[in-house]
């Protein structure tokens, strides 16, 4: 159900990105996202009464409801660790798409590499800091989150310093399986593993 | 129960990479994935016969197995579309892996793009092809999944061109969504989307 209220979100973004903020009912916001008009019923009606039967959900309304349960009605402070060339194109991908969008909450403060060449430069204006500094930068920025595009070696020991600075939430691309503690979540973005996946349907099951 | 096997064959390719064709019990390959050991002999089992209770799995020959299962056992050709920042990384971050792992079976084969300056140019060997010319390419190459890169507003343009050419599995990282027929499988790899399912749990629920 959590998976699904940021589809929902999106939906109501781009609306309120066209200047559409009336209703919308559970069918047009179902066929938005390719979820179920009943399932997106359900899964709304979870966290609130949001809506009024046979007239639909305001999308202002709605929109700053979805944010308050996602956490995301204040801006989230981000970091990226591993400055490397997937590192940089996703940090370039999601300002361009902040700088564009602007409604998503989540903002990309800080990045990290070990590499002095790197260090003390910048990726359309956001810092990129010693890696040796996580632990005095994120508290002091405030991040809550960090994307971690390090070789997959390095992941559990960077995974590591971010749990001590304070992070309470992480998104893996490096191909390694990383722990944390319970209260910090881990989410695994490895493109290869989703590929692998994918294959899985390739033959008739 | 699909979505560890990856997971698992990860481990026992590593394994395999350095050498070590021996046995692996279901609690070392759950302390690897970080997945319960009784869960680990419950999805095997699902699948076959692999293991020897108190003995554990072959590597070798549980490897072979899994390949078998996730179509990974011949090489399976996929395709990028969208040669932009995002797609320039993801192509050379899977060529990278692929040539110093060369052990997953995906091989990126081509690249298409629109933009006149890209076609006929090629990254680290792989050709960026004319985004006209997929129904062409894609029989051709014997390409069966394809990445998609490209902005929001071409997605689903750019999905219906894939599957008409016969494309099986799409990995789509633009953040739209894109509705594909039954028999090709989707999965999105949306980076927002990731991030915001992630600041959910930044709050005690």
């Amino acid at each position: 159900m959590i998976r699904r209220l940021p589809l929902y979100l999106r939906v109501l973004d781009e609306l309120a990105l066209e200047g559409e903020t009336e209703l919308i009912s559970s069918h047009e916001l179902g066929r938005r996202t390719g979820v179920g008009s009943a399932l997106v019923r359900k899964d709304l009606a979870w966290f609130g009464e949001f809506g009024k039967q046979g007239v639909g959900y305001e999308v202002d309304f709605l929109r700053a409801e979805l944010r308050k349960i996602l956490n995301l009605d204040e801006e989230v402070s981000i970091a990226l660790v591993g400055v490397g060339s997937l590192g940089m194109a996703l940090s370039r991908y999601h300002l361009k798409r902040f700088r564009e969008e602007g409604n998503f909450n989540l903002k990309l403060v800080a990045l990290f590499d070990s590499d002095p060449a790197k260090i003390g430069s910048a990726v359309e204006g956001v810092p990129v800091y010693d890696l040796e500094k996580i632990e005095e930068v994120v508290p002091f920025l405030q991040v809550k989150m960090a994307i971690v595009t390090v070789p997959a070696e390095s992941a559990q020991f960077v995974t590591d310093r971010l749990v001590r600075a304070g992070i309470k939430g992480i998104l893996n691309f490096a191909p390694a399986k990383i722990t944390a503690p319970e209260n910090v979540q881990v989410a695994s973005a490895d493109l290869t593993l989703e590929l692998q996946r994918l294959a899985y349907y390739l033959a008739d099951h």
